[in-house]
Order: C-alpha cells, then structure tokens, then sequence
C-alpha cells in the first residue's frame, strides 16, 4: 500500500436487494477492532482469540439494540484475499439489515470501499498480479461457458505465467546484449545475429498468437456478431424477438458493451450471439432507403454470420436470386424461409428445387428455430484447446500490440546493423509494454481506471 | 424429520442477480460427501476431517474443469442452522456460476431446496420454534425500524418463552382439577373457585394484551393507513408523487400486502406509511360521483390519519369550512394548504386568520415537506417499550383470539359452576391453540402454509 495510513474498507459483497443472507466484507488492520464494538459471541469470545479461516457465531449489537444474529468469517493477515485483516459478516439478507450494519461499521471507524477495492489491495499487497485482478471482473461478469473459461483461467494465472514466461526472455535478452555494449570497445560479437533474430522471431510470433486470439476473445466477451437482413416485413423482428422469448431467462445484456438499441444478446448453447437487426433490404432510388440499405450491409460484412430472412410467400424465385446476388460477401450465411405455414406445397416444392439451401421455418409459431440454433453453433466454434490462451481484455490487446511493435523494431534493427544499446531499448520497451499488462509496471492512474469498472464488494 | 429419509438440500441463499460473491446453502446427510466430489482443498484436506465452524479454501471442479476458487463454511449437526450437516460455498457471484455450482450439486445427489425448507428443518430438529421461524421470515422482510424490532425480539425468542409460559400455567390449571376429579366422590374441593377465577382473569388479561397489540403490529407490518382526501385538482397526486421522489431510495413494495393499485408504502424516519390516494372530494348529485365520495369517506375512517388538502388560490374560505364539516370524524387529521407559492399575502393572511389551523405547503416545489412529515410522524407512536411483545402476523392473532373465547368458557363455566371435566376441556382447548402459535401442536398442512411464504435459501 501507499505510504499513508491504510484504512479498512467496508462493503455489501452479495448481489444487492433482499435474499435469505448477504454478505458484509471488511478488510484492513482495524477490521478485528471494529467488528469487536459491536459484536457480541454467544461464548463471549473475543474475535482476536479466533483461528484464522474460523466462524463465530453471535450478535451484532448497537448499544443495546442487537440488529442480527450472524455469522464472522475471520481471516487473519497474510492469509485472506486482500492480505489484510479480513472479516465477513454473514447476517440475514433484509436490506434494512444489510444497511444498518453497513452504518454501525462505518460510524465505529470503516470506510465504504470504492468499487475494486478488495481486488486492488490484493493486487497491491501481491495476492495477484494485475491481469488476475481483470480476471476476478471478467469471472464475475461470465455469462456463459466460454467466457468463464477464459476468464478463470486468467483468474488462475496461466496467462501471467505465460507472459512472465516471455518479459524474463526479453530482458535477458536485452542484458546479453547490453553486455556486448560493455565488451563494445573490443568489438566482440557474444551471440551471432542470426541466433538473435532467432529469439526475435519466436518471441513475435507468440505474442502474435496472443493478438491473433483477441479476435476469438472479443467474441466470446461480446458476442458473436449475426446481422439479419431480409426484405421488409420478411418478419426480421419476429425472429428476433421468438430467438428472445424462448431464451429470455438467460438473456442478458452485457455491461460495458456500445451498441445500437436493436442489438441483442442470446446465449445459444453457451455461446453468445450478438444479434443486429438491420433495416430492411429493398432496391429503391430513395437517397435515404440507400444508405439504410448500405448500413445494412456494412453491418453484414462485420458480422461473423449473417441470416438472410425472406417471406416464402411473397417474394419470387428470381427475386430471391436477385437479393442473394446483391448480399454477395464472404461472410458465412444462413438462408431461411419465413411463414412457411401459410405457403402452399407447390410454391414450397419449387424453392426447394433450386439449388439454393434455405432453411424453413415459421418465427410466428417458432416452428424449426432448433435447427436455425443448430446451423449457427454450427457456424461458431468458439471452443479452445485444453491450454490455449484466449485474450478477451482490449487493454491487454493493446499493450501486446505496442510489444510487437517494439519487437519488430528490434528485429529490423538487427537487420539494419543499428547500434547495440537501441536493440537493448526497444527490447527493454517490449518489456515494459508486456509488464503493464501483469502489472509489474504499473501507475495510479492505470489502476484507478482498471479497478473503476469493479462492482463493490470485490 | 418424518421417517422417510431425509434428503440434503441446496439452494442459492443470496440475493438473486450478479455480485461480488454469493452463497450456496446446502444442508443434509449427504453435505459432506456431496461436496468432496465436487471441491478439491488447496492443502489436499478432505472435508470430513475439518472442525466444525472453520474455512476452507479450495476449487470446485467439474471433472477436469475448475468452475471456481471458493470457500466452504463447514458446520457440524447437530451445530448448524437446520442441525444437521451444513455447508456454505461462497463463491464469485456470477449468475452462470451460481447456476453451474448448483447442477453440480444436484447431479451429485442434493436437491434443491422448497421454499423456507432449511428453517422448516430447524423448526423439526427443535432448533427453534414455529413462531422463531415465522420470525425469520419477517425478519428478512423487515424494512423499518419498527417491523425490525418485532421480527428480531419473534426471532430471538422472548415471544416463544411469554407464550410458553401461559401454556404451563394453562396446563397445570387442568391438570389440578382434574386431580379434584379424581376424587369427585369425596366430594373435596382442592383449589377454591374465588382462586380459580383468579387465575383465569390473569390469563385473559395476559392473552387480550397480546391480542390487542396486534392492532399495533399490523399497523407496523403494514405501514400507518393515511387517506389523502381533497377537492379534484387540489393537488393530491402531486403530494404523493412529491413524498415518493423524495424516499425513493427507501420506497418499496410490501410484499403480501394487498391493496389498491393508488396505496403507497413510504418510510418516514422508519415509520412504514401506507399512503392512500382518493377519487377527489365534491359535493355532487350525480350518483356515480356520490359514490366515489363515500369510498374516500370510508377510506379515511379507517385510517389512522388523514390529510386533507385544498387549492388555497382556488377555495374559498367558506368552501373550505364546509368540507371540513363534511370530515366529521375522530380520525386525527392534517389540513393541508397546497400552492402556497402561487397565492397573494393577503389571501394567505385571511386564511390565517380563521381558527382553521393548517400547514401552508407547495407540493409541486416541495416546499414544507418536513412539517408535514414531522405532523405525520408526531401523529404516530409506533414505540414499544423495551420487553413488550407486539405481535404481528395474523396467524398468532387468529390463534390467540381462540385460545381467549375458550378462557372465557372457562370463566363461564365456574360462574355457572359446571362439571369439573368440562372447566379442564376448555382449559385444555386453550393450552392447545397457544401451543399452536410455537409448534408444540402441529400439522403438515399448518408447516406446508407458513413455510411456502419463505424465500428460498432460508
């Protein structure tokens, strides 16, 4: 911690509103004195007298008045999350309850902690470094399976031992060279500059496997982008909202995520689609029809997939064609029939005897929706291997990025023959760029910005 | 428990929603085993061989996936809540989390938990008795500092013992006359009937004092009924709205009351008003209006407060005098001159100088509002005295309101001097609708009604 005074912290660690308990945390060195004024054991033991990871059960009193019974979970410095001091007090979940509480806390000496608070002493009193402390955010904010898996697997550290893996082979890197630099008047060459580029070469291309896997990161954090075009009144919105309706109990929105009100999250067999509704598609002269028309398909050139929707009963073979020529794109597409119900066997025989593949379905009656599901987990595979890291974290993205590009200077430095000690530096700036990542360098303003967007009470 | 076997049983006990933490409640035979084969201890320790009330860190697993890093509170029967094997898993509050937590549990042989299921399991293992357990309930409900006090003191038992006591005393009365019936041949009489009735008396006062506090309790349950009453547009909806933005932070719904969509629940230094709009005042022939005028007459005659608000710009001071002859009533009331702020100094003055004694306030500019909530609050006395019991649920008054008819058949019965038998069956009566009130006395169907009401997780 800082040189000033280190407070305690306090904060409601459950989900907010009324339940059978929550949870109250604590954390800091007057956690056990604080919790002492206004707690009473049922055996009249003293908190200081507990063994660290113990319960004690009692009441929490003001004054006279007892407000609960509860329960204290002790953890005793160095062994709790933050590696402090830590208390959590387990009372019943009555939001009147959780509030007073709260309040005799903080009038007995605690203060309301910012949002990250518990994981930013953590990371300061070394528990975790700083991309484990983002993997605690992204774990609490997992709304499927693939993004709980990145994000407990950057919670459990193989991400930081990967890049600690690769910051100690950049700055041996840059001490063997800066070794020669000393030797420089003897014009000894200590490693030939091929085996240099060598270890150049090997440390671009892991990090750029590590850029590579943002792209698959992002999706998974965000969703996977699916634009649905179709003609107007082909029933898009329909669609849409019978993919919602069915699924609505894990629909969510994703926090932190920009975008348009007709964006929609849907998890699909633990992968999320981000689905965009566009306007409709149609051939007009209309100047302001146009651009709708050409969003739409900057839109589908975006997306990872795109459904193209048309009503079987109103729209002609060739019109079909038509449209399908226009959406000309190398995006992945799924083609579906709408209102397929309400079309005659004929009509239907003739789609099917082209040789466009076109899945039927009714959004309507939310007939066939299951093989609509099907066909787009079918197109996603958003499944890592057992190790593989996936970045899913537009900071770490970023600071990989400004590596590679320190890496890359190195290389054509080597190339280009430049003088030792700028080889050393733009090594030594890849270092620094890889250490920001897990925190080894970092600055207030950094953390203040990464431990904002915390709920409070981690 | 009944005889069949007894299942262990999980469930989430925080508050629905994403958080920094949240806990999972599992209580039964099988706790133990169940979570070993889900949780692996950093230190390799099983959970069999942890001491009860203590921690212990580890992961849950799902086959080779870790799903979380988490912490076990292990509690021991018979030391737990439900006395019987607990454990508490806090882990990271994710909604897919807690949900995967869960299904592992249950495909591992838990099942998740009835509603109130592990306090309907305290109440049985003879943790606590039925009205500790309803105490709970109200507990967790609990919004304000009155309905706190109540629920808390239910909880913490000084209910149970006042009643237990009565029911003793109930017990021993029968059984002494029945020893006099046992030697009815001789003709003895053990206890003069000038005693008996003493005894009885005492037992009435005693039950009718509790019964009475129900008025009190219920009115703290469910808030101080106040009828807002007014001339159309004298500004009674903007009063409410006014009051209501201003707690919003506070306002909220109480479940299980029922009432009409234009009730208000509002807290006003922790006193529960239950604010109720009216169709406005007017002297009128039509007969629709007529009777919307006596639906607010007889609203404010039930309640224990009612406000009366006027349009001081547009009344007259006549018209003002004439409705409130019309409010004839005991109700305590608060006149209230509204749009103070649009009204000359000399008009404001005239009113003054009546003997009409009224508030002047401004309910669009929120202006005065602390008078009118100070005349509010002054108007209520929701203080009980330290150890006075105030019962609130219906279920105690309705058992209560029994056990006392049956005192009273008692007391009849030694008037009219009636067989001894027949004095120690009503007695008996008595004793059993107050051992209702604790469980002593009772049934499936009475457990299955109360504990339905629970949240689940409790």
């Amino acid at each position: 911690m800082s040189s000033q005074k280190t407070s305690t912290i306090c904060a409601i660690a459950t989900p907010s509103g009324s339940g059978a308990i929550a949870v109250i945390r604590l954390s800091g060195p007057n956690a056990f004195s604080i919790v002492q004024k206004i707690f009473v054991s049922k055996n009249k033991s003293s908190i200081n007298n507990q063994e660290p990871y113990s319960i004690l059960f009692g009441e929490v009193i003001d004054g006279k008045e007892v407000i609960d019974e509860v329960l204290l979970s002790i953890f005793k410095n160095p062994k709790s999350y933050t590696g402090e001091d830590s208390i959590e007090i387990s009372c019943h979940g009555s939001i009147y309850i959780q509030q007073r509480i709260l309040e005799l806390l903080i009038s007995n000496g605690a203060v309301l902690a910012q949002a990250g608070e518990f994981t930013q002493r953590a990371f300061l009193n070394g528990k975790m470094d700083l991309a484990q402390a983002e993997g605690v955010a992204d774990l609490i904010a997992s709304e499927n399976e693939a993004m709980h898996r990145i994000s407990i697997q950057q919670l459990k550290g193989g991400f930081s031992t990967e890049l600690e893996r690769l910051r100690t082979e950049m700055l041996n890197f840059a001490a063997l060279i800066e070794l020669e630099l000393d030797f420089s008047e003897e014009d000894v060459e200590f490693v030939d500059r091929t085996a240099l580029q060598k270890i150049v070469e090997q440390l671009y291309q892991t990090i750029k496997k590590l850029i590579d896997s943002f792209k698959l990161g992002n999706v998974i954090k965000n969703g996977v982008p699916v634009t649905i075009l179709g003609r107007p009144n082909a029933g898009k919105s329909t669609l849409l909202n019978a993919l919602l309706n069915e699924e609505r109990a894990i629909v969510s929105d994703i926090p932190g995520t920009t975008r348009d009100t007709i964006e929609e999250i849907l998890n699909i067999e633990g992968i999320p689609f981000r689905f965009i509704d566009t306007a409709g598609l149609r051939n007009t002269s209309d100047e302001i029809e146009k651009m709708g028309v050409k969003r739409a398909l900057d839109k589908m050139d975006k997306s990872a997939i795109y459904i193209y929707l048309f009503d079987i009963n109103t729209l002609s073979i060739s019109e079909l064609e038509e449209d399908l020529n226009q959406l000309n794109s190398t995006v992945p597409r799924i083609i579906l029939a709408n209102k397929v119900d309400l079309v005659g066997s004929d009509i239907l025989n003739a789609f099917k005897n082209t040789n466009i593949n076109f899945l039927s379905i009714s959004a309507k009656n939310r007939n066939n929706l299951d093989q609509l599901k099907k066909a787009l987990t079918q197109n996603v595979n958003l499944k890592t291997s057992k190790n593989e890291i996936v970045i899913s974290n537009i900071r770490h993205f970023e600071a990989l990025k400004k590596a590679n590009e320190a890496i890359e200077r190195v290389n054509n430095g080597i190339l280009s023959n430049i003088e030792t000690d700028l080889l050393a530096m733009d090594m030594r700036d890849a270092s620094h760029f890889i250490g920001e990542i897990t925190g080894n360098i970092s600055n207030d303003e950094l953390l203040g910005h990464i431990f904002k967007n915390f709920c409070i009470g981690k």
